[in-house]
Formats: structure tokens, sequence, C-alpha cells
């Protein structure tokens, strides 16, 4: 039969990045499409020790349900981490846990967007935030973005002139796909505008914690003196994804909404995960491990930015992150990223092309590597061959 | 600062359940509030195992990401056990796995609904079905019903003169929340009509595996000849709800919509809670687990039931339930099972009351039962009190 879909399902595609990411499964493909964290640095044993010690002692309720906020003592750790961490003041009343940050994305779209509402957001963002807004049926209006973060005269110029926005969108640390921090100045500019216009901020961090030099800045929400800015945080980036546990922090009556619409979205997340990652808080030291993480993504950082120096021309410009897992390349304007995709992948090369993380469309020329998952050895060999490739296009063209 | 919801959110209300299980947590409360499985029947020695095993075998990709449609050994292993037990034919390209059941209730609502469009249900229904599909701006016309299910001509009747229909949701086999099973008619004519208005079925059947005595009757989808019957099915009933697994199964089609909703919506279930069922079903006997299950389930009932007949006057009605969780409790008329409730609070016993099954309200005289999670003590006990405290309403009413 003709199924008679609702009218948001017009506006949804497949990720782009899952199907290059189906097409590169194969072991032979150095692949920078992903944003997968190094396998090999899964605490493994630990967790094995945590499951035998969670079901041992408390396994009836272990593999129960459990309420929708979540396990409370590992809300509470959360809020003290962020409190050490970002400057925030939260309890654990503050805090929902979410299956994965994803959610929280998903979550704050239903709770706040009507169809045709607006939402801001840096240009370039992130893929999947995009899709899990625009199901609810809203606008995107791009902010003109540079190194520092969004502009705050534009920023200003668009809230001002512009009806119905309700969620300004931004990931202040290590951005997804560009691998760009916010400055200090910046972060409190954008807290000083949605208080000024009153509207939520939704301040997704989920790779704060892999900062390879330099000094932690403070958020966004500890510039807030209202409760406009919510923040998303996850334990897949600094423990493991296949868990599935982030939250989201912020007013307390905000939260109860969250709630609400998590009770009716799936009632809860998974048990075990929680009270697993609890126990492992309690008893490893998770600053030791995400130190393991920093040190061996830092030096795949510093292999990929010293490799795309020797091996690009003056014409392509590319960022330096300081921490996190994506770096962002820019092409002369007149070379299509996509085209240089198809022409890479048969020298078994992937990346994701940049042009889907505009969500209005346009700069195609760009492009996002992930520099997290592979051996440093892979990640000079697949830039080498993406450099000719690249070189050669712009030879032709 | 004022929040700006989303209009939705003046829909949503805390569910009723989740309020009263806070307040009858407490040991000393002989609650059949919940719909909690028996905590006492979880495998926990066989998850232990598989646990173990499973993160010795492949523990940096149970940890790691996977992909959104699921592990394609379990999507496998449901696809052949629908096709045994209720006339299916799917195979894993049919199967979705989805964090609960609960999610596919809501990502039904994400991939159909748009705001006024109508869903058919039962009278009563699941409420959290109600919570999840509300989301989305629908309204509800509830099918008059009998022990049978759905009544054909009143179904025949809404469908010709009603405009929008998209959805019809029903739970044919032992019904949250009146234990109720559809009759083999019932089943082929609720899917007769859905075919012949081309309007789409959820067949929600969580309970299925928990018959208690008869036979097995098949699926509604069994008669579906063009695809628009959806199936929902779950582990959280016949293993264990806190790893959050469930599925939606039919139209490949249909199937690729949920996929892209499941994306923006939370990107993936649990990598190593599928990995651990699926090796738990490789290395046990599921239907040896669920006889165990049904046994002590199905002695339950037995005592709820003998003690309905006992301490209930010829005036209240109550259901015989074949399978499943729950029993129903129609009392006079003039009585309200809000107030009961709160008297029957103070002789410490919870249920819920009925009011909140009907979409659209009314039935305030009803009351849900849950029988699965309590000794057969503790039912005789609470059973008593609760007639003794509808016996006082009665007479001084």
């Amino acid at each position: 039969m003709e199924f008679k879909y609702a009218r948001r399902m017009e506006h949804l595609q497949a990720s782009e990045i899952r199907e290059i990411l189906k097409v590169t499964e194969r072991p032979d493909i150095i692949s920078f499409a992903g944003g997968l964290p190094a396998p090999e640095l899964f605490p493994v044993e630990e967790i094995l020790n945590v499951n035998r010690i969670v079901l041992e002692e408390q396994g009836t309720r272990a593999l129960q349900y459990t309420t929708t906020e979540g396990y409370a003592p590992l809300r509470e750790w959360i809020a003290e981490r962020m409190n050490a961490r970002l400057g925030t003041s939260f309890d654990r009343d503050n805090i929902l846990l979410t299956h994965g940050s994803q959610q929280a994305l998903d979550l704050s779209g239903k709770v706040f967007l009507d169809e045709d509402d607006v939402v801001l957001c840096e240009s370039p963002t992130y893929l999947a935030a995009i899709s899990a807004f625009r199901a609810y049926g809203c606008k995107f209006v791009e902010v003109p973005t540079d190194n520092e973060g969004m502009i705050p005269d534009e920023l200003d110029r668009i809230l001002t002139s512009t009806d119905r926005v309700k969620l300004i969108y931004v990931i202040p640390d290590f951005q997804n796909p560009t691998g760009r921090t916010w400055s200090l100045e910046r972060r409190k500019r954008l807290a000083q505008a949605a208080m000024k216009h009153q509207v939520m901020v939704v301040e997704d961090n989920p790779y704060g914690e892999l900062r390879f030099e330099g000094k932690a800045l403070p958020s966004v929400k500890s510039f807030d003196d209202i409760g406009c800015v919510l923040c998303l945080g996850t334990f897949s980036k600094t423990f493991c994804p296949g868990y599935r546990i982030g939250w989201i922090a912020g007013d307390k009556k905000a939260i109860e909404k969250y709630v609400l619409v998590k009770q009716g979205a799936d009632l809860q997340c998974n048990t075990i995960a929680q009270l697993e990652i609890a126990k492992y808080l309690e008893l490893y030291d998770i600053d030791e491990h995400i130190e393991r993480i920093r040190e061996v993504y830092r030096r795949r950082r510093d292999v990929t930015v010293k490799t795309m120096e020797e091996v690009f021309g003056p014409d392509i410009e590319f960022t330096r992150p300081q921490g996190g897992l994506f770096a962002w390349i820019e092409l002369p304007e007149h070379i299509n990223s996509r085209d240089v995709l198809l022409k890479s992948l048969e020298k078994k090369v992937a990346f994701v092309p940049g042009g889907s993380f505009f969500p209005n469309g346009g700069k195609e020329n760009t492009l996002r590597i992930n520099f997290s998952n592979m051996p440093e050895d892979r990640i000079v060999e697949g830039l080498q061959s993406l450099a000719r490739v690249i070189n050669e296009w712009a030879d032709i063209s």
C-alpha cells in the first residue's frame, strides 16, 4: 500500500555519514569518515569487573525498571563534576539521564519546537542535531561563525530581526565538524545575548574532556543568570558509546518537562548501564582513564596536523583542533568534496563531505576528518592518498 | 525566566502511574499499581555468564557504536520467532531494534502523525501509548470495545465517518490495562477493516508469550495482505526490562522510515545489551525460562481471580485474564476509584485508577490491578484490604 507518512518525513534523509560508514566497514578502507572513539582504549577489564559486582550485589535491581530521571548517585556524580569543571552549580535534580546525548537533542526539539520555529546554529554544525531538530518542523538560521565562535554582532542582529527563535544550538568545545573552540569572550557574549532576548541555549559538550593542550574554558552556562542555558553531556567519548548514557542539565522547571517527554519517548535509560557506570566511577579513577585517551588522541591530532601541513598546498585550509575528534578542511571553492570522495574511495580513503553540515546547504568544498579512530601510520598514509586525489582534481578542474 | 515550550507540552502531564509508584516504593505498601515483572525470576546467573563471554570475546565491539538497525543475529532470531509464533513472514530487514517497545510507540507517532491526525484505540488503552502519540498533537477516538476486542461494526462506522485516521493502536493479547484477549474473528475483522480503509495498525504485543492457558491466537498481522500492520515486541516481560530492548517489525519501506527517525532520536540501542541478549538466546533455552515465568504468574493470576471472587460483591465486575500482568475492576458507577485510592493508601494498598486509560476521559469507576510482582499471600491480603475499603465506600456513598 501507499503509506501516508507525517509531513516531517519529507525533510528527513538518511544520514550521509551512516551511508558512507556502511561502505567503509571493509578493513582495507582508511576511513576518516566516522566519529568513533578508539576501541582499544575501552576499559574492558574494568567493565567486566564492575559488571560482575553490580550483578552479584544488586542483580535484580540492575535488570528491573527504574525511574525516568535515572540512577540518583550517577546524577549526583555528574552534577559535581560539571560544577568542578564548568563553573555550574547543579545538583542531581538538575540532571536527567538520556539515551546518549543524541536523545537530549531529540527531547529538546520535542520540549521547545513547534513547526516553523527557528533554531540558530553555528555554520557549519553537527549533522545529527540538524536531523533531530528538523523532525519537529523547525527552520535553521546559520549564524556567521569564525574560529572563535559565533560572531556576536551577527548573532544579535539575527536575534533582533528574526521571529520565533526558540533555540540557539552550539558546541563550544572542539566542535563537530570543525574542531573549533569558542573563546571566553564569545561564550560570555552568547550568554548575554540569550539572556537579553530570552532565548534558550542548548550547549552541547561531548568532547570537552578531551582537551590536548591549553586551559579549559568555562561553559556558556556559567555566564547564565536566568536559567536559559541547557547543557548536554555524555559518557560516549570519555568511557564507551555502546552504553548510550548521556545527560541534559539545566533549570529544574525545564528538566521536569524533559522528564515528561522522556517518559513518553522510552520510559528510562538502560538500568544496568547506569549502575555499571556509577560503580566504575566509584572503583576506578576516570581521570586517569581520560588522560590515556587524551594522550593517544593528542598524538593522532599531532600527526594529522603535521601531515596536512606537509601534503596540502597553500590553497587548502584546515583547522588545528586543541581537542576532540575532528578536523575540518576547506578546499578551493571550485572543488566539490562529494566528487573528491568518489575518487578517494577508489584509493580506499573515506571522509565526510562538509556540505551536509550546513542545514541550509552550501560550502560543498569542505570536508570533515576524524582522527581518533586510526593508528598514526594509517593517518599519514590516508592523508597522503587524499592529498594526491585532491591535487589531481585541482589540476584537471 | 518564563520558558516558551512547544504547544504539545500543554497536553502532557506526569504519568499518574509513575507518580503513584513514587509513593508506593515503601516496602510496607502492597502495591498493585506497577507493571513490573517479578525480579526474582530474572536469570541473573545466566546474564553474569553471557556478559563475561561477550566482553571477553568481543569487548571492544560490545562497547562501541553500532548500526541504527541493530545487531543482525538478534534481528534474525526475532524474525524467526515471530514467524513461528504469530504466523508472520519476516526476515531481519523487517525488524528495527528499539529502546523498549515504548520507543517503537514514540517513533510510530513521529513517522505517521501530523497535528490533528486521529488515532483509533481500544477503550480503555495503554496509558503510555496515549502520552507517546499525544506528543505529536493527535486526537484519539476510542472504539467501543468488549471482551472480544474492538466491535467491528463500530470500527467500520468510525473509519467511514472520521477524517484523518492515521493509526489504529491495539494490544490484542492480555491487554494493558484490562487483561482482555481478542478473539480470532475480531483479529481478522480488524485486519480487513484496516486494509479496506488503508489505515496503519500498530499491533502491540508485550505480553503475548505470557499465556497461562488455551491456545495462542494468530496475530492481526497474519491477516494483513498489504503491509498495513506493524508489530511491536519486547524482551522486557520475557527476559528483563532493564535492558530496554524492544522492536518494531513490518513492511521494509516503512521500517526504513523508522530507521531514519531513530537515527535522529538516539542513533541506536545499547550495544552490549543487544549482544548479551543474542548470546543468552544462543546458550540458553528461553522457552524454559518463559515457562518458569508463566508458571509463577499463572499461580498469581489464579489467586488474584479466586480472591476477587471471594471478596467482591456482585456489583463489582472484573476480568479473568488468560495471560499477562493485569486484571481490570469495574466498580458501581457512583464510586470514583481515585477516592478509593486515597482511602486504600491509608490501609497501605495501592493500585492505578482506571480513568487515565481513557484518552478522552471517563469511567472513573474502574481500576487496574497488577498481579505479577507480589507473592501470593500479599496478593490475598491486599485484595482483602481493598475490598474492605470499597465496601465501606459503597456503604457511606
